[in-house]
C-alpha cells in the first residue's frame, strides 16, 4: 500500500496505492468537510491536481447521517469524486464543535451543533460510519486534549486514545471482513501533547497494535512552533519507515516545507481555503520549480522567502489590472486581475471566494509538486 | 445594427451586430448586477452560451464609481468578458433600492443603500457612466412609477421620461462624437403603466426622437399577467419592425414564450438566478428541441406544459441519485445528482447556489435557442 521511492536525508518521496487510486507523497489533502471543498465542485478540485481529499466524519454523521449515507452509497458516489478520500474520526470535532460533550471510557456523548440532537460517538460507531462513508483511509477515534492541557490531562487522553485505538482496530477488522468489496486502511494517531515521554508511550502502544499508517495529532493547536517542530521530529524519528506519516491540521507553507524535511508524507489544513475566503492569497516570489528548499532554517521561512501573503481587499490592488500571481498556473490567475478580484470581494460577490480558493489550493498543491520534485533531484 | 432574419406571424428571428459581437435574437441576457452573474465567472457564463450580459449602472456607480471604472478601463476589461453588454440606466434601482430618493425635473437625488452617500443622478450622468462602463447598449434614464401608481403619476413619470429621453439622446450624441473608438447604441424605454393612451403617447414621443432600439418598461412589477400581455402586444404592434425590442425584467418561461410570440427580441430577468439560489430549479418535461411553442395559450403554459419547477431542498430529492434534469446538457446535470445538490443546500454549501445557477441559466438560454430554431422551421 505504501512504497518509499526515494529519500534525501529525512525527506521522503513515496507513493500510496489506495482503492480509488494512487497518491504521490508528500501530498496535501484539500478539506471537503461536509462533502464539498467550500465553494468548489469535485471537478474543480480534480482539475487543481488534488489526488486525495479529506472529509469529516462528524459533519457527515450529522447530515446526511449513517442511514442517509448508506442509502446514498457512500461519499465517493455522493460527491461524484472517484479519487481517494481520507476521513477523520470525529474525535477532534466533538471536542471543538459539539455542545455539552461528555467523555467516558465508552465514548463521547455530545449535542449536535446544528440541532442539539444528542449523539453518543464511540470508537466502534466512528469505524462503522467511516466504513459507510467508504473512505480509502479511516482514522482511529481519539480523545482530544485541549492545546493548553495539564500533563495529567494529556496523559489521560493519550492512554484512552490508545485503548480506543485497540477498539478501532478490532471493529475495523470485523467490518473489513464483512465487506470484501473494498479494502480500507486504518491510521492511528500519536498523541501526548508536547511531552516526549507521553509521545513515546503513545507510539509504542500504537506500534504494538499495528496500523496501516500513523498520524501526528494534537499539534498546530496553539503551541509554539518550535515545540511542534521538536515533537514532530521526535515522533517521525521513531515511526517505521515503511508506513505513511500524516501531520494533522498544519500548516503554513514554510511549516509544510519543514515537516516534509523531517519525513512527513501527508498534510491537510484549512489555511489555504479559509484564508482565501477572507481575501488573503498566497503568492509565489519565484517560479516554484526553482525554489531551493534546503535553504530553510528550522523555524523560519527559507531565505529568500519563496512566497508572500497578499491581502487582495487592501487599497493597492484596487487598480492593479495585472494577474494575482504571475508564477501561478491556476484558472483564477489565467482569467482574473487583482482589480477584479478586489472588486468582487468589495461588493460581496460569492465568486470572489471561489476564485481565491482555486488560487490558494493550487498554490498548496503546487508546493507539494515542487517538494516531490526536489527529492527526485 | 439589427437585422430581421425571419418572421412567423408576429414572432421575429433577428441578429444584433454590436461592437463586442453578434447576438442572435430572441435572446436572454443573464444579469451581472455588480460586474458578475452571482456565483459565476465570466468564463462560466460564456460556456453556458450567453452572448450578451446585462449590468446595472446604479451598482457600478456606487462601486467602483465613475472614476474607478475609468481607471479600470471599463466593464469588459474588468470582468474579462469580451462579448456584448447592455447596461440599464439606474432609473429602476434609484427607485427600488436607494434610500430617501427625491425626483426633480433635473434628476434623482438619493442616498446609496451601501453607505448612505448622497448622489444626484441625472440623464446626463447616467449616459456618462454608461459610456465609461463601455456597454454595447445603453438605456435611457427614466422616471420609474411604482406598479400600483395612479394614472396621474404614470402620466407624470412617462412625460418626464420622455423629456429625459431627449436629454439622454443629446448627451449620448455628444459623448459618442468624443469617443470614436467604440460605437455604443442607445435604447429608449416605453412607459405608461397599463394605460394604452399613455403608452401611445410615450411611443410617439420616443419615435420622434429616434433611438437604436426600444424597451418595454414598467411591466412585471406586480400587475396582472393579462394586463402585461395586453400592453406588451399594444406596444410591439406599434414599434418599428427594423429596431430591436427589449422586454425589461420578465419573466417566467411561459411568459418569455408568449412575449416572443408577439414580437419581443430581448429579455433579462432575475428569475432563473434568484430561484436557483433558493433551490428552485427549472426542469424540462421534454427535449426542448421537440417543443411545439404554437400550443401556447395566451395566459397559460403551453399544453402540455414544457417544464416544471423542482424544489431541490424538499424531501423527495433526498435519496434521488438520478440527474437533476435528464434533458439538460449543463455542467451541473452532467456531474451532480439530485441527492448531492439537495445535500449541499441542506448543509449550506455555497457550491449549491453555483450549481443551481448554472442549471437554471442554461435552461433559459436553451429555451431561447429552441425559440430561435422554431422560427427558422
Amino acid at each position: 500500500m505504501f512504497e518509499l521511492l526515494a529519500t534525501i536525508g529525512k525527506t521522503r518521496r513515496g507513493r500510496l496505492t489506495l482503492p480509488h487510486g494512487v497518491v504521490e507523497t508528500p501530498c496535501f489533502m484539500p478539506i471537503a468537510t461536509k462533502g464539498a471543498v467550500k465553494t468548489l465542485s469535485s471537478a474543480d478540485v480534480e482539475s487543481l491536481g488534488a489526488s486525495v481529499l479529506l472529509s469529516n466524519t462528524y459533519h457527515l454523521l450529522l447530515r446526511p447521517g449513517m442511514d442517509g449515507m448508506k442509502k446514498l452509497g457512500g461519499l465517493h458516489s455522493l460527491m461524484n469524486w472517484d479519487r481517494p478520500i481520507l476521513t477523520d474520526s470525529g474525535g477532534y470535532q466533538v471536542f471543538s464543535l459539539a455542545k455539552l460533550n461528555k467523555t467516558t471510557e465508552d465514548g463521547v456523548t455530545f449535542q449536535s451543533h446544528i440541532d442539539g440532537k444528542r449523539i453518543h460517538l464511540t470508537p466502534e460507531l466512528s469505524m462503522q460510519m467511516q466504513q459507510v462513508i467508504g473512505s480509502d483511509i479511516m482514522m482511529q477515534f481519539d480523545d482530544v486534549a485541549a492545546g493548553d492541557s495539564t500533563r495529567e490531562r494529556y496523559e489521560e487522553a493519550m492512554e484512552r486514545s490508545l485503548r480506543w485505538a485497540a477498539r478501532c482496530k478490532k471493529e475495523f477488522s470485523n467490518t473489513q471482513s464483512l465487506n470484501h468489496s473494498t479494502t480500507q486502511s486504518l491510521f492511528a494517531i500519536v498523541q501526548g501533547g508536547t511531552h516526549e515521554d507521553l509521545r513515546q508511550r503513545s507510539l509504542e502502544g500504537l506500534l504494538d497494535i499495528g496500523f496501516d499508517g500513523y498520524a501526528i495529532g494534537g499539534l498546530s493547536v496553539g503551541e509554539k512552533r518550535e515545540d511542534a517542530y521538536r515533537i514532530a521530529e521526535f515522533v517521525c524519528d521513531r515511526l517505521p519507515t515503511d508506513k505513511p506519516r500524516y501531520f494533522m491540521g498544519g500548516g503554513m507553507p514554510e511549516e509544510i516545507v519543514h515537516y516534509v524535511s523531517i519525513g512527513v508524507d501527508m498534510f491537510d489544513c484549512v489555511i489555504p481555503t479559509r484564508n482565501a475566503r477572507h481575501g488573503t492569497l498566497f503568492v509565489w516570489n519565484q517560479d516554484p520549480s526553482t525554489i531551493d528548499f534546503t535553504l530553510t532554517t528550522n523555524y523560519q521561512l527559507p531565505i529568500p522567502p519563496f512566497y508572500r501573503k497578499l491581502n487582495i481587499t487592501a487599497e493597492p490592488s484596487q487598480f492593479d489590472t495585472g494577474p494575482i500571481d504571475p508564477f501561478c498556473d491556476c484558472l483564477t490567475c489565467k482569467t482574473t486581475s487583482r482589480a477584479y478580484l478586489r472588486h468582487l470581494f468589495s461588493v460581496g460577490e460569492m465568486l470572489a471566494m471561489r476564485l481565491a480558493t482555486i488560487h490558494n489550493l493550487r498554490f498548496y498543491l503546487r508546493l507539494m509538486e515542487a517538494l516531490r520534485a526536489s527529492v527526485v533531484e
